[in-house]
């Protein structure tokens, strides 16, 4: 165990503590009361309905799960193109996430009530509640992330200890454990992605557009499963999904810093280890964050939005301040300019953060453009929408592009001549810039999971008939959450594109590790016979004829570009398919129950909880599968060149197609909302209805198919890098 | 001149016959009855407005052109960094495109109504005359295209004639025309396309959504805007797109092929004049095509097919046989595998052709699907539409992956070890692929301006009162040319995204040329100090470090794949904005002009017309220049990898997203129609507003984004070409 510095057990001290205040702030919410009668019910529906498809969906995923591990097993033992440790990894990865997801919902499903029910007495009382039961969920996603981290580095090092290539071999076996993620976090996404969006189409289209009742009347049959969605995609699929995105750069990185310093002994084990530290040390900040927010009885909404921030922005200077100490003590070469590459990629994250807001919030002119569009019709609005969207693509990607560049330039000195030691330093700068941008976690999530516990809030106080101050206090929480919302969505998307870049790189090394293991030679730049060991990345380019006048890399970036598009197309069809059962169900039961226009008759609520959760399962599978297959088959066929194709094709139009869709759907959110305020006729206007087309679409646009493109993306070379075994065996 | 072999001379000889041909069916269309007074006006009406536009759209171009001109001049007479011919061959190209654009859009101004008039008649009448009338376009297109080549390869040879590098610089020369090409079609996309579907946009929410008058009546004031802008878009826009891609494909195949052989005498011409010779025969074998188009006296809808089919479906397979024949008489090396290229290329044109069929006709499961999501509301539509659109890439992706390997392996004898020769006559079949897709385009051009011209017939029907059978006739026209229309559209998507990959290679050349007339040494694969001259692409791609993990390339792709999205987005907007002003302006003159819907009052159709003109030449202006500025930014910062990054993400998301988008529109209109033919409750109906909607949001989709795209993906590989030698300044 001489392997592993002192240091290095912050990071299962870190984890502990996160797991333990998760723990303490769920109890803490338990104790609240979950208010009337009434309110208990709806929670309970809510609970149920909520479980009941985890339990389906963790069912199906199991099989595939078991599936996945006994082909990996197959490569591993009988084929001999694995690591031996990858099945068991792989499964860890999935489970931990699983849990992950499951706690985050748990915690939702029990605190949405008890918001409501602070809320009947204060505003701060509701945000007390609301944001420590989303700190539970950012507290058990980085904890359980770093225990997983924490375990499998313990216990590889037991067993690779006094190799030579060591800390390669064990952080490249511990980054197949991210597919276990990747792939948890995409059915997840995707699957409660479809669930929530099939029931609030369902909802929106014949309770607003045709019966003409608000949101989360207890009169349309498709409310509960409206809520349930939230709980299922907004808290069950994000949780899962930044926690594949956190151990997604974590791992690679390190993985990146023991190729980069292979050899070079004390600085190679530095480097391994400087992600998981500056991640370790983000969990204390973001636990300081935490305890920031906290509000005097009877704040008001400015001041409850300064204390939200307070405590964001506090972590997220504080942990740029620390990145400098922590690799200045850890005496880590270049502290300096790697401190500057998390720099970059934090003030990435608040760039991408602010655009965001200003293209979806409709404090700003494109989103009021939107709900002027409304005035001539819903078909204007679609075309702005639309528009608006794409435009919006503009700054993210060209801060990103400034952001890859930088963090690249500031961890190799400004070095651009692409020599073999330049490019691998640079690429461990791009990895560490992810890390800095999520090393706060904890918190930003905690922002972002509180949004969908305040929703289901107002949901819970709107079917109570908790009365008018009552809702408007959950929707002024529910307000706040969309605000700081959009800067941790900066940050969610901007480390993917980040973390995307560092796992190419990370492709490169499972290679190099799979030709080794093959014994299959190959030649250098020069044209000498070398083995794979000694090769260099641009040995490994040159050898492969990963260039951009190669066929194979072309067609590899076509095929990446349209699987993005593919896999919005299913994601969105499957969504219209299933809200239109939604809306022939919920029109059946006003036509065939008496009286539940009038308020007399009970609707049948479990029936659209049962068509969003068959919808879900059955939706599900195909897209899925196919961003597992899709790079086995490139790989197959097209070899090295056409998976890093297919990567970078993916990377580049997955990413500005996932801002794409995000930010059109926040923006028509958000115009429809400003033509409720009163705008351009308000409620019941002509232009409403228009912006309710609007929402409507765009519901699937940023809670369905954008997200998942993330995922889409890191899975695909998640996929890559532990099939590289397969690919190699092509060659 | 004895470079020039005789069989050259084919190619002037295939120009003005076209151009013979096309003056002859002019004047014989023109010798036709144009029918009723009120037919005369209508048709006067709209060919003052078309014209009216053009005059005003080829002025601002003109200032466009001579301000890049200038800047040409500058950088080829003062900097020396450019070839000395590019400020002319620019505008000639320029000038031959607008040429194509003008001829084409007056024949099909002078062709409606007269079309309308015969098919008062009878069915196959009005075919002939609308057919023919295309025709006028499709030779005019290709004849002109060819003169400009033909004059320009005789005169540079008078220049360079005896020089060593002579076809090189020859046919990298003669390739900047293709830029004039391409920034004239920008424009005309870009304007015509705003043009003609703000007016169609806003004359169908106001008309159709609103006062519920049918499509083309006369009661509404956008109706005559709306046509012009049928010939405005549809086929001066059309015209000058296709010019460019048929121009571009022969030029970059020549340059490929100069630089394939270079130093091998005989063989290096023959590989030069290759494409033209292709695309001299192919005009012959249109014109054979052409010819077969006609009908008996009395003929139903389903012999007028079987007649249009035949001829384009005659000329395809001819020009397949007539290939091989070319290539082995002319004695090019590996005749039979480049024939096969060319066959690849084919095929691969009638797949995306069938591909695109399935997708958009409403005799398939897809579009149909979208017409019953009508039944839920106009929300469902869209979701089912963007959806459909996204999955349709799928096919159309894969068969253009598996044309460029094929195309590319047949023309070096599957060879994929990438060596500097196999590379070069690779990619040179991979050009002579899109030749092969665009040799007929004098029919296949024909089949898609027809589509236009038959269109406004029925507007004229529409509009000047001839009742049912006359209107029903034009309809059937209508489904006629929409039905070959799909076949039309599958080779220019498909030989866009060929040229684009040919024009990339080019580039590489491009490059070299700047390189030399700069001096720059550079090092070759084996780090041997060479000049520029001896370099082969395998030593660029070392050199500039063209691979896929230099961050320079990536950031590259990652801007290639957002120019794409924000031009769509702003020409979206675009159209958006001045569609809301028309509909402002319509409803209007609605309240203000008495009389107007009880057909009592005359609108004031000038004003519309007004409308649409201003809003197109000041909505063009801005994505239009942004596509030129773009790559030069590039060039400048990221250097040859940025630049080659950037054309790759732009190819292949800007093909991804041009085919999502054309599909989507086209799905929307005939998920309508199907509807209107008195499905899901038909005209009238729920689902009838509901798919209204979808197909006015699909309008921009397939008539000014989607097409736009093509083109901007091709002229930003022109300006890389035309600016390699800035570039190579900044290395």
């Amino acid at each position: 165990m001489n392997n592993i510095p002192l240091v290095f057990w912050l990071v299962p001290i870190a984890s502990v503590c996160a797991l333990g205040m998760a723990w303490y702030f769920f109890t803490s919410m338990f104790r609240e009361d979950e208010g009337t009668p009434r309110m208990k019910e709806i929670a309970e529906y809510v609970r149920k309905g909520a479980m009941a498809y985890l339990k389906q969906q963790y069912r199906v995923v199991a099989i595939v799960f078991i599936i996945l591990a006994a082909i990996f097993a197959f490569m591993a033992y009988v084929l001999k193109v694995q690591n031996p440790w990858v099945p068991f990894a792989f499964l860890t990865g999935g489970f931990f996430s699983g849990l992950a997801g499951f706690f985050g919902m748990k915690t939702a499903t029990y605190a949405s009530a008890r918001t409501a029910n602070a809320a009947r007495k204060s505003l701060d009382g509701g945000l007390r509640i609301a944001f420590r039961s989303g700190a539970v969920m950012g507290l058990t996603v980085v904890g359980l992330a770093l225990l997983d981290i924490a375990i499998w580095f313990i216990v590889l090092n037991l067993f690779y200890n006094g190799d030579k290539l060591a800390l390669v071999t064990i952080t490249t076996t511990m980054l197949t454990f991210g597919m276990g993620a990747s792939c948890q976090a995409l059915f997840a996404r995707v699957g409660g992605g479809i669930y929530t969006k099939a029931a609030d189409v369902g909802a929106d289209i014949v309770g607003k557009v045709e019966a003409d009742i608000p949101e989360d009347d207890p009169r349309n049959p498709a409310t509960i499963a409206d809520n349930v969605g939230d709980n299922v995609g907004d808290v069950a699929g994000m949780g899962a999904d930044l926690y594949e995105s956190y151990c997604g750069s974590i791992l690679s990185t390190a993985a990146l810093g023991a190729a980069a310093f292979v050899g070079a002994g004390e600085t190679q084990l530095k480097a391994v280890i400087a992600p998981m530290l500056i991640a370790a040390v983000g969990v204390f900040l973001s636990l300081l964050g935490i305890f920031l927010v906290r509000t005097k009885e009877g704040a008001t909404m400015r001041d409850l939005l300064k204390s939200l921030s307070l405590g964001t922005n506090v972590s997220a200077v504080l942990i740029a301040v620390a990145t400098f100490i922590i690799l200045y003590l850890l005496g880590v070469e270049n502290w300096l300019g790697l401190s500057f590459s998390v720099i970059s990629g934090l003030a990435a994250g608040v760039i991408i953060g602010q655009a965001t807001e200003y293209y979806t919030s409709h404090s700003y002119k494109p989103t009021q453009k939107i709900s002027e569009a409304g005035l001539t019709g819903s078909a204007t609005v679609i075309i702005k929408g639309i528009g608006t969207g794409m435009i919006s693509t503009c700054i993210p990607v060209i801060t990103i592009g400034v952001a890859i560049m930088l963090s690249y330039m500031c961890a190799n000195g400004f070095d651009l001549s692409m020599s073999s030691t330049s490019l691998a330093h640079g690429l461990y700068g791009v990895g560490i810039a992810a890390v800095g941008m999520l090393s706060t976690l904890g918190i930003t999530l905690a922002t972002d999971a509180y949004g969908p516990i305040a929703d289901n809030a107002g949901g819970n106080a709107e079917m109570s008939e908790l009365g008018e101050e009552v809702r408007h206090r959950t929707d002024a929480l529910d307000a706040l959450g969309n605000t700081t919302a959009a800067t941790g969505k900066g940050f969610a998307i901007g480390s993917a594109a980040l973390t995307a870049l560092a796992l190419l790189a990370s492709y490169i090394e499972e290679i190099k590790i799979a030709m080794e293991r093959a014994d299959v030679m190959m030649t250098n730049v020069k044209g000498e016979a070398i083995s794979a060991a000694q090769a260099t990345i641009p040995d490994f380019m040159n050898f492969f004829q990963v260039n951009l006048m190669n066929p194979k890399v072309l067609v590899g970036a076509f095929i990446g570009a349209m699987a993005a598009f593919l896999f919005c197309g299913l994601t969105m069809e499957a969504v219209g398919r299933a809200a239109q059962k939604m809306v022939v169900e919920v029109r059946r039961q006003f036509k065939e129950i008496a009286g539940i226009l009038e308020g007399t008759g009970t609707p049948d609520y479990g029936r659209c909880v049962e068509i969003s959760t068959r919808a879900a399962q059955h939706e599900m599978i195909f897209p899925s599968i196919l961003a597992i297959i899709i790079p086995i088959i490139v790989g197959c066929v097209l070899g090295v060149a056409g998976v890093l194709g297919l990567l970078v094709g993916g990377l580049a139009c997955g990413f500005t197609l996932a801002v794409f869709m995000a930010n059109a759907g926040g923006a028509w959110d958000n115009a429809k909302k400003n033509v409720e305020e009163g705008n351009f006729g308000g409620k019941g206007s002509f232009a409403h209805k228009a912006t309710i087309v609007g929402d409507t679409v765009g519901d699937p646009f940023k809670d369905t198919s954008g997200p998942s493109l993330n995922i889409l993306i890191k899975l695909m070379s998640m996929v890559s890098i532990v099939m590289a075994g397969l690919t190699v065996a092509f060659i």
